[in-house]
């Protein structure tokens, strides 16, 4: 089997970019370790940057988005028992979408096999080969049978445990990374959300979210440990624990089945360069926020869509620059989104191991935030995101 | 002896608040420890907040810092060789002025002294007593003499080493504190200022600060290790080094002879409540920001607008609330200053204790920080300076 980009991982950085190369006549093979049916049904992030969703109209995959998204034109930070509404469209006249990324996942499927596009799932990429020449391989294992990819470049969008970047020897890269001393314990529940606009509440119990899938289905999260044990929270207790932190006058959480429940660490991770040969790391492959920006499918639609332009200009004019370019480009977003989502994180957890000086200052930072319309309108340029490099030119 | 107001310092903050309490008909004696000329010549900080160069002008002891003061429009952030002003006048309509504290201090003694204000130099408070009742002493030791202070409250402006908070029991206050792995060096040089105004230069191998306190005296900083052996630091070592850090295009520093050198260690440090019963602390004795943000004197003065009008409200109408609302008053601010000094001293500084990917995050932050205008403009209005008190009404 051969195509001209193999791209590894069929999640929200894989497919739109096999999108967007398919609509600017280059083609590509999407391998995809799991079943359709898992990848479409994975919960994982949750808001669209303005200019992502912007992206997704004009690339002919926004519709559904726009008919069932919700348009979130601010948030809530909630701390010391008020609540201060940041205010997106009045700051910086943007807006977010709230549409999960396995939605934003179905919409790129359909998308893909309706123009005829490959996608084999159940695909497992075993390795990836020859990426120091202009012929590289992707070894993978499909219903039981080897099978060899070749082609002329590999995009790595199999996300942070892939093989991808694996591929890349260990003294070609260098990585940065945090690890936060507590995590989410996040639950999808049946409940009418409590609030329209997300609410990020810093309580001294901890952190908590209030987030939403539909206007039925509420997203919400608890600060825990790093280890906790999730049988030692039945769903009261999660949901007393979340009214304590969410509290607020006026404010009542509506309690509902749990669909889902589990335990997400928090890690902040940059891998430098993205690219080794013909291999170019994309999304969470490359780097790792923690979720408390909401920045996770958005840096990797960014990613996409410069290295969309970049084989673009290659195999049109023969240019290399932009490929070149590609790693640097990248990397000078991720870090002021990385810079981002630390802020938020830092700024809205509270950390146990750290000085009383510090717990107390986190609280002046908040009032200092909330109190600056200068600060706020910065908070609100990051969270709605930053420009994206423009689209490449389609056929 | 016997007064109103018993103040522990003759730093800015004793010296104002006698000077405000002087203008409202309220008598108090200053006692400060170490001689006039020893005050009056004593460096510390060099930068006065917008609203607290108009409070000196408006109480009348402002026209000798608007005649030799420095009027700053705003800074320089140095890093990664590029250079980028923070345009304070633009963003927020406000400035600062350069002006050494010691002159201030000057200004201060010279009018309390014409007024007929009492300020006994070499009078070192030995102990402070009588606090929880109405009251207090102040015992002192002037020209090897103890004497007996009686007055109505104590304010204790004696800086952060000083006898006042010592005089508290320990229970009585909640102490928070955090030590910086680094420190300044610090050179007060004759040698024309390179720039005009200050330059903050973050380098990989630290932060330097160029600062002046006229045309012709530079006054310069490196960041090194707080235990830094002074006697490593030849003049010619402190200029190379200086160079190396300030580096940029079209910038030469100039060399001159070094009349102090000197290593500040930085702290932060905050003291709750300000107040045990008929003590009120102000300015360092309560509270220590390390200097990156130029916060010191202008907290400082803060403080004392907040008590001179709390002391005129006692003494004219009775009242006490002001009295009892003056630590938590003063602390909503001391703390917004105290994230402020937190974050400039983070982000510019390089810590080597830290993880590479802070340290890359950092570089981040000072590339979005400075492509932002909402930053950049947080920024300002917190190194401008935050509004004061209103002053008390006048006699």
């Amino acid at each position: 089997m051969r195509t001209q980009l193999a791209i590894v991982g069929a999640g929200p950085a894989g497919l739109l970019l096999s999108h967007l190369l398919h609509q600017s006549g280059i083609e590509s093979v999407v391998l995809e370790r799991h079943s359709r049916s898992y990848v479409e049904r994975r919960i994982r992030a949750g808001v669209i940057e303005h200019a992502a969703a912007e992206l997704l109209d004009r690339v002919g995959v926004g519709a559904r988005m726009r008919r069932e998204g919700l348009v979130h034109s601010g948030i809530n930070l909630r701390f010391a028992g008020r609540t201060h509404r940041v205010d997106f469209a009045e700051l910086v006249g943007r807006t977010v979408v709230v549409y999960g990324q396995q939605e934003v996942v179905k919409d790129l499927i359909a998308a893909r096999l309706q123009a005829g596009g490959t996608i084999l799932f159940e695909a497992e990429a075993t390795a990836i080969e020859g990426l120091a020449s202009d012929r590289p391989v992707v070894r993978f294992r499909h219903r039981g049978e080897e099978q060899v990819l070749a082609c002329d470049f590999v995009a790595g969008c199999d996300g942070f445990h892939g093989i991808a970047r694996a591929s890349i020897p260990e003294q070609a890269i260098t990585v940065y990374e945090r690890v936060y001393p507590y995590a989410w314990l996040g639950i999808l529940a049946v409940a009418r959300p409590a609030s329209q606009e997300l609410v990020y509440a810093h309580h001294e119990r901890g952190f908590a979210l209030l987030s939403m899938r539909s206007p039925t289905l509420s997203r919400l999260y608890l600060q825990c440990r790093p280890d906790e044990p999730l049988e030692e929270w039945p769903d009261e207790r999660i949901w007393d624990e979340l009214e304590t932190r969410l509290a607020a006058e006026d404010f009542r959480l509506e309690r509902g089945p749990i669909l889902q429940k589990g335990v997400t660490a928090m890690r902040s991770f940059v891998c430098e360069p993205m690219r080794f040969g013909r291999l170019f790391l994309a999304g969470d492959a490359a780097h790792i926020v923690p979720p408390t920006g909401a920045k996770g499918m958005n840096l990797a639609i960014g990613d996409v869509v410069m290295l969309a332009r970049a084989l673009v200009a290659y195999y049109r004019e023969g240019r290399e620059d932009l490929l070149d370019a590609y790693s640097a480009l990248c990397l000078s977003r991720i870090w002021k989104a990385q810079h981002f989502s630390w802020w938020m994180t830092t700024m809205l957890h509270r950390d146990t191991d750290t000085l009383p000086f510090d717990r107390k200052r986190q609280l002046g930072e908040l009032e200092a935030v909330t109190g600056s319309r200068a600060a706020l309108t910065w908070l609100a340029e990051n969270y709605t995101g930053l420009s994206l490099p423009p689209l490449p030119e389609r056929s």
